[in-house]
């Protein structure tokens, strides 16, 4: 089967989704992710239209991507102006991705009525702007036809005439666009299989310097974002548009946690490797979680529920042969089956980690069962293991009896003080003791209370062990409220991640309170460096 | 076009969701808005297997349905034992539904391996539990094909016949399950054709003594049960399973919220009336609230974001015509046009929120270009406008010289204690301003910080403007870190949701410190319901 071009689209148009916001700093984090997972095109953001977007492509220069070819996107050139004076086409240029995206009116109804201009100057426009990026450094150059399939049906001569204005100043690739996200798969897939047969045509094949690649763009307003893309795989389209999540404007756009696996496993279209496929939940979560959106358990694919099994037939079924009630290897997109009535699935996993982290659990007479049943009655109360080894760690070393508390909390105070139009102020003294004996009291003040819990404990902890914790810091802090009970009484969970010279852990805590959250998770961040200095030390 | 029936199963396959149950009252109530909204049958449990549904159908009987058929779910008759004796068949037929629908095996692996009965057993099966059904007072009877396009794919003879073995026992009409939800809409199109003109074939025709009714039932593992199931209707399917918002196992069900607009308005397909139609965006509130799942707001044509524009370009357009960026009237739904304010916002967004909020800009000498040069810095620190309609409001109002500040904040103090292995224990203490008035000094305490905060401010504020704020619940509250800087030290974003007995707003913080963030987003909050009460006041 012919090979599909994946275009990644989530740090252009997935920002449009009305929850969704990332920093600069994110959106590099995303990109990576998506060169990991093996996507070709990466669309950046709109460098033309504001400055995050414009900073992104400056840090962006310093990153080497292994798979990916980073895409800047843009408009046609403004009306009245010509394509060399249009600061967002010079923007596109200067900001060093090496693809250029622009799009541009197919629907006569948005040239007349919207931009209010003549037909015949759009088609002016496309073709000078697709002209003036190709006389540029630009390896590649793409156009998206927006509001293609509503322009086709309502005026299809038009339609056609604005992609072969793209097509003589020498396009690269056309992105077929169903911006309102209305469309039908059986009206997609027939108008692509129209257009590609129309530039295949002789008397089109002469305007064209080289063969074009079409692409599919499509939203979800009528819940046909990812059947539609794949309709117009079928019909010859090669490069398909989607965000990771389906996340972007309204009801969002395809979703390539579902169009990835589909093309590759069900389609039989070479997309990503057997190996980045595994990767798929992760970069899933990864996404949502950095735009700190909940992830949706029901998602196709990659979601916590996707392979979840609760009625006793089905999983006694699944039991006896897993197709039966599943429609491929959840293993494949990095996922796991899940049985919600069984134990069985956890013992496996429990005695591979008890492994990995170095804990006999034959030894101690550690049962897996009381691990098992431990971990999940944390759970239920908020924990999740799977995104903090440190305290993990922690709790199996607590169980085995092989924890040795490294120091120890008497007592702390925060207090935050705030007067009139004056920022806050923040300040901690704490108590701790190591080896039983109290460590005399420390105070330190902060940006918040966290920060000052953090350096006061900082000070305490340096009179034992001297300038151990100066290289560790903490690079993230997640806080999300867990149930809906009344907002600022409800539970929630910190999440910290440090990092020190060699490696980064994570650590976490659950509480009513944000502070006593906060303090969990920042006393096993400092136990685990410490333990592991202690290790280190008694190897030696 | 050809009439089609809708099938809704929310309160049978709807309630193998993970997070769905539904209680037997909560199960009337659904039933009672499935008929109001038109539906023609409602699958109200399986009686044979449950207490509590069979209760729901001895409820039930005392309803009288306007447009719906209620329908019994069951199984095929045991194997060993006669239809007769069946206890699960019999109490279908005493249950008092006038339909009832039961499935069996087509997938010979099923019969084989998880039944592990022969093939020719499951086809007497299939024949004996329906002709025994119809000798029954019922009026209708359905058969549901399990895993029959997998069945089809791997033994299309044998699939084939257990239709049959329906078929010459006299079944009104039968339901192609894709069980697993892994078929592609191609495949589901071809395959339904093929079955409907087998079964259209004269020597088939023999076998039936009525035309019998196809029915199509998906499940959306590959984000395509709704493609799916138009797919079947192309190819002539005439009833349609789903649930409302696609509740269901694993990825859950085809959502009857995105097929039932898909069937009338872009397919021309009779099935609701236009006036039940527009009952749809509550319909689907209704369920998500009655199972208390949040409602997505990303879904497709029933969502709160499903007609919401973000975007400068599009909220131009939208204005100049609606239809230039929306793929159909939200009206026709019960939905509408909401327009978002972010940094992606052009001077069209702020105009049309200024007249949505009743703020006057030219009586104000108010310049739309100094609003959104506000508002994209105070975006770039990490406010978020379009999720903080409260604090949006506050903001132009101060903008338009509009702003009357109902309490100030003279000074707060907040303080954490800690004792070893007790938990955290918070109290705060607050002093406000009315009219320039100190109020005496106010404290309280709380589960954490910004709780005990909370309790303090409504305490001052009771004072001055007593009981108002008794009805004002905070019914979320997020915080997210905006920037990579070190974890504890770095900017945080709190939103909060407050809703008393007659709406919801939502407010935005920005600070360092957690609790700074807090307190603005509290104080807006508070300072929106008192300003709401103050201007209704003047109206009367």
């Amino acid at each position: 089967m012919e090979p599909i071009l994946l275009y990644d689209t989530t740090l252009r148009d997935g920002t449009q989704g009305e929850k969704i916001t990332f920093s600069g700093d994110d959106k590099i984090k995303i990109a990576k992710k998506l060169d990991e997972l093996g996507i070709h095109y990466i669309e950046g953001g709109w460098p033309g239209s504001n400055v995050k977007d414009k900073e992104f492509f400056k840090s962006a220069k310093n990153i080497v991507f292994k798979n990916s070819r980073l895409t800047a996107f843009g408009s046609t050139h403004r009306y009245g102006i010509s394509a060399q004076e249009d600061k967002n086409l010079n923007a596109i240029i200067e900001c060093g991705a090496p693809v250029a995206t622009i799009f541009g009116k197919t629907w006569d109804l948005h040239v007349e009525k919207i931009l209010r201009i003549r037909l015949e100057d759009n088609l002016d426009m496309i073709r000078e702007s697709v002209a003036y990026l190709k006389t540029s450094h630009l390896e590649e150059v793409h156009y998206d036809a927006e509001h293609f399939f509503d322009g086709f049906k309502e005026n299809k001569d038009y339609a056609l005439q604005t992609l072969s204005a793209a097509v003589t100043a020498g396009v690269d690739a056309i992105g077929l666009c169903d911006t309102n996200g209305g469309s039908l798969p059986h009206e997609v897939e027939s108008i692509v299989k129209e257009v590609i047969a129309y530039f295949d045509k002789p008397e089109a094949e002469q305007k064209r310097k080289k063969p074009i690649r079409f692409g599919i763009h499509t939203h979800n307003d009528a819940n046909l974002a990812v059947a539609n893309s794949i309709a117009a795989v079928r019909a010859g389209a090669v490069i398909v548009q989607g965000t990771i999540n389906g996340y972007g404007e309204r009801c969002g756009n395809a979703d390539l946690t579902s169009i990835i696996p589909i093309l590759k496993l069900k389609m039989k279209h070479p997309c990503i490797s057997d190996e980045n496929l595994k990767k798929l939940r992760m970069a899933s979560l990864f996404v949502s979680e950095t735009a700190n959106m909940t992830p949706l358990s029901s998602r196709p694919f990659v979601g916590k529920s996707a392979f979840a099994h609760k009625g006793g037939i089905h999983v006694n079924a699944i039991m006896k042969e897993s197709r039966s009630y599943e429609h491929m290897d959840p293993t494949l997109v990095g996922n796991r089956q899940r049985v919600l009535v069984s134990d069985m699935s956890g013992k496996s996993n429990i005695e591979y980690k008890a492994k990995e982290l170095g804990i006999s659990l034959d030894d101690n007479g550690l049962d897996t069962e009381k691990i098992l049943s431990r971990i999940k009655r944390l759970e239920k109360e908020g924990y999740q293991f799977d995104v903090a080894d440190g305290t993990f760690q922690i709790m199996m070393e607590k169980l085995a009896n092989q924890f040795k508390p490294l120091f120890d909390l008497d007592s702390f105070r925060v207090t935050i003080e705030k007067n009139k139009d004056q920022p806050c102020y923040s300040h901690a003294t704490i108590k701790i003791s190591v080896d039983d004996e109290v460590q005399g009291i420390t105070a330190a003040e902060g940006s918040g209370p966290v920060s000052a819990l953090d350096n006061a404990l900082r000070k305490a902890l340096n009179k034992v062990y001297p300038n151990v914790l100066d290289p560790v810091h903490l690079v993230d802090f997640k806080v999300r409220v867990l149930d809906g009970r009344d907002g600022t009484a409800a539970r929630v969970r910190v999440l910290i991640e440090s990092r020190d010279e060699t490696s980064i852990w994570s650590t976490i805590g659950v509480s009513e309170d944000v502070i006593e959250a906060s303090w969990q998770a920042l006393a096993d961040s400092f136990q685990h460096k410490l333990a592991r200095l202690e290790k280190d030390k008694s190897i030696k």
